[in-house]
């Protein structure tokens, strides 16, 4: 049983990695030469190119409010197509392979339509057909609840149907992009930054928006919370990748910089002292699935001030709300500011290492950076800057923390 | 229970009915003016447009020779982004839809991939749907085995799913495409033919390949089986089609004339009188796929000549492999000549009307029709003839029958 076990693996292919015949072709030739070295696999694939959101936009055209059900029947379409595409593919190469989608396979999840949870995987089917086929190529991003409704799992969810099959399996999991691998820095936004070789899945966890979103938090939760040992590395190269593990020894004090473009600077001022505020600020942000970031809160002069960052896209709304909600206080005022980048900086070495935040703060001071809020964790800082400033701080800390090859 | 069938009807909507979104909305508002008259509906659809063709072409580029469990996974994705879009649409006009699939409404088939055969429909389910909702959109032309795996129904397979379904609840069944109706001719060959108001099961299914292929055959055997009222009728215009039912009074002679074009006439000459005709012909035949059709068998001189009908497509390989098959016999010739079409006429009058024959040899006489071979059945004449005079053919049976307005 344990020698089975050893010899399993699974890999999840991203829908720019199956967008056209010859790079299907060319991942069937990489699976395969998986199996010579003695794997037998689950290969999780996420839709092809732009299928879902060329579904969504069908949807769209014909319901501007389509009902969550039927849009999951829909997207689900498109993992359904890369998995039988890639399975025929590998019969080209003759590997013993075969597509499963999560009803035949049995990926259980919660009734939370575009965006449900995995509850469970049928062990039993799971290993059956591990038995029969060299290779199980399963629907990513896809789930069914015990009613045997279609569900979807939301933003990055072939990376979760991957990590929660590498869970179920106790086996280690790859994760295939175009990329190649973890970067210190978003290349796009710093091409010579580094590639990481080696992270642990708590400063992966804080540096969501890390290395071109190559990992979804959620896959990384899963992956952390059943020690599943990740590697994210690029389809189309045969370079190591980035390995995502628990903690190890010799942990770079900074292992990473993130940025989020596009932050918006709220103030919602003058609030009276009685005001419940986790009552009307934040619990309405959750129910409007606002995204709010760097909350601070500050009493000054028997009153309150409230500030934090959203996205610049749903600005009217969280304006024309808190205005409603708290036009019974006088002298009331809110603000927003748009124009603003948040620039975090991870490494578990923060945690041991003193003089981090001192360094940090020196390296924006060099170039002149204006910094609007500051919010802190025990391994992470993160500033608001303005976004004309982005690149000359980006550049700052990558050479105050050595993130940068060269 | 009785007034509960009785408000019940299924509809069957073809692909160019769902081919964009405005068409979509059009079949939407249909229904709800269905249900608008007291129905609870079931309503088949297909994949729309081309998508169908499109991923059988996508599967061959990857893999010519694709497995058919393959295929089946890939091409069913097609009925259920229909499904979900026109539940969309009936959704934006405020009709209590939803979609299922094979897999989620139990039509389970046998396991022949690509034509795959219903078995059964799970009544209970179909029953709460259409408790709970107005009207359930169902994928055609899918089903799923008992070892939960998806299969298809082959080509026509959206009729036939609608016609089990109406046979499960039944109901009549309605089935909507491009065309008025079933017309005597096909109307691409002859524009000025006539929609013909009432057929029965019989006539229908001698008459194939009538009114630009409405109906598929299998379609009208299910129905035929379980006496379910069929009419087909245009998506886009509100007459009144044609009716396909048992059989009925003051039936006309001849109801309609149908036209296989690109036939090929073959014949092996010169086989010795012990030749096991069944096994080293026809048996091959079947095993191979080749639509035989007009054999005819004739013992000459101690040895036998057998003719017969291929399509063209298919023409090499009944050469080689009969040439193989053969070989040890001397004398024995194979030859295949292209370029023929067979006509019929189809008609329940010409069960009791004598002298059909005579008038149809008659017409073709006037057209100095070259008859090259001649089949019947009790409801039907059919000849095979140079493609070159098929439309003189066609222009004096028509006339002589009284196929044509004006």
């Amino acid at each position: 049983m344990v020698q089975v076990k050893r010899n399993l693996k699974v890999q999840k292919y991203g829908g720019s990695s199956l967008a056209d015949e010859e790079k299907i072709r060319t991942v069937a030739k990489k699976i395969k030469s998986a199996l010579e070295q003695g794997y037998r696999l689950a290969v999780v694939v996420s839709a092809n190119g732009d299928t879902t959101n060329r579904l969504i936009s069908k949807a769209k055209g014909i319901n501007p409010s389509p009902h969550n059900r039927e849009l999951d029947m829909l997207v689900s379409t498109g993992e359904q197509i890369s998995a039988s595409l890639l399975t025929m593919a590998l019969h080209a190469e003759d590997v013993q392979a075969i597509s499963v989608n999560a009803y035949q396979l049995g990926i259980e999840t919660n009734q939370a339509y575009t965006e449900a949870k995995i509850r469970k995987i049928d062990t039993r089917r799971l290993h059956r057909y591990l038995t029969d086929y060299e290779v199980l190529v399963v629907t990513g991003f896809q789930g069914i609840t015990q009613e045997n409704e279609i569900t979807t799992l939301g933003r990055g969810g072939s990376d979760t149907s991957a990590v929660a099959l590498a869970a179920t399996l106790e086996c280690d999991c790859e994760i295939f992009s175009d990329f190649d691998g973890i970067f210190t820095v978003d290349p796009r936004i710093m091409p010579k930054a580094k590639k990481i070789e080696r992270i642990t899945y708590d400063e992966m966890l804080e540096m969501a928006c890390l290395g071109a979103n190559v990992l979804h938090n959620r896959a990384v939760e899963i992956a952390k919370k059943y020690n599943v040992r990740l590697r994210c590395a690029s389809t189309f190269s045969d370079k190591g990748g980035t390995r995502v593990t628990e903690n190890y020894l010799e942990t770079p004090i900074v292992s990473g910089l993130s940025v989020m473009k596009d932050q918006t600077h709220i103030t919602l001022s003058n609030l009276p002292q009685g005001v419940a505020i986790n009552k009307e600020v934040f619990t309405i942000a959750s129910s409007k699935n606002w995204n709010i970031d760097m909350i601070s809160i500050i009493q000054v002069n028997g009153h309150l001030d409230v500030a934090f960052t959203v996205v610049e896209s749903v600005i009217d709304d969280v304006k024309s709300t808190y205005e409603s909600i708290f036009e019974q206080y006088e002298g009331v005022v809110i603000r927003a500011q748009t124009g603003f980048a948040k620039i975090s900086v991870v490494g578990l070495g923060m945690r041991t290492e003193s003089g981090v935040a001192s360094r940090f703060f020196a390296a924006l001071a060099k170039g002149s950076i204006h910094v609007k809020m500051v919010t802190t964790s025990e391994i992470k800082i993160s500033v608001l800057i303005p976004q004309e400033q982005l690149e000359t701080a980006v550049s700052c800390l990558s050479e105050e923390f050595d993130l940068c090859s060269e």
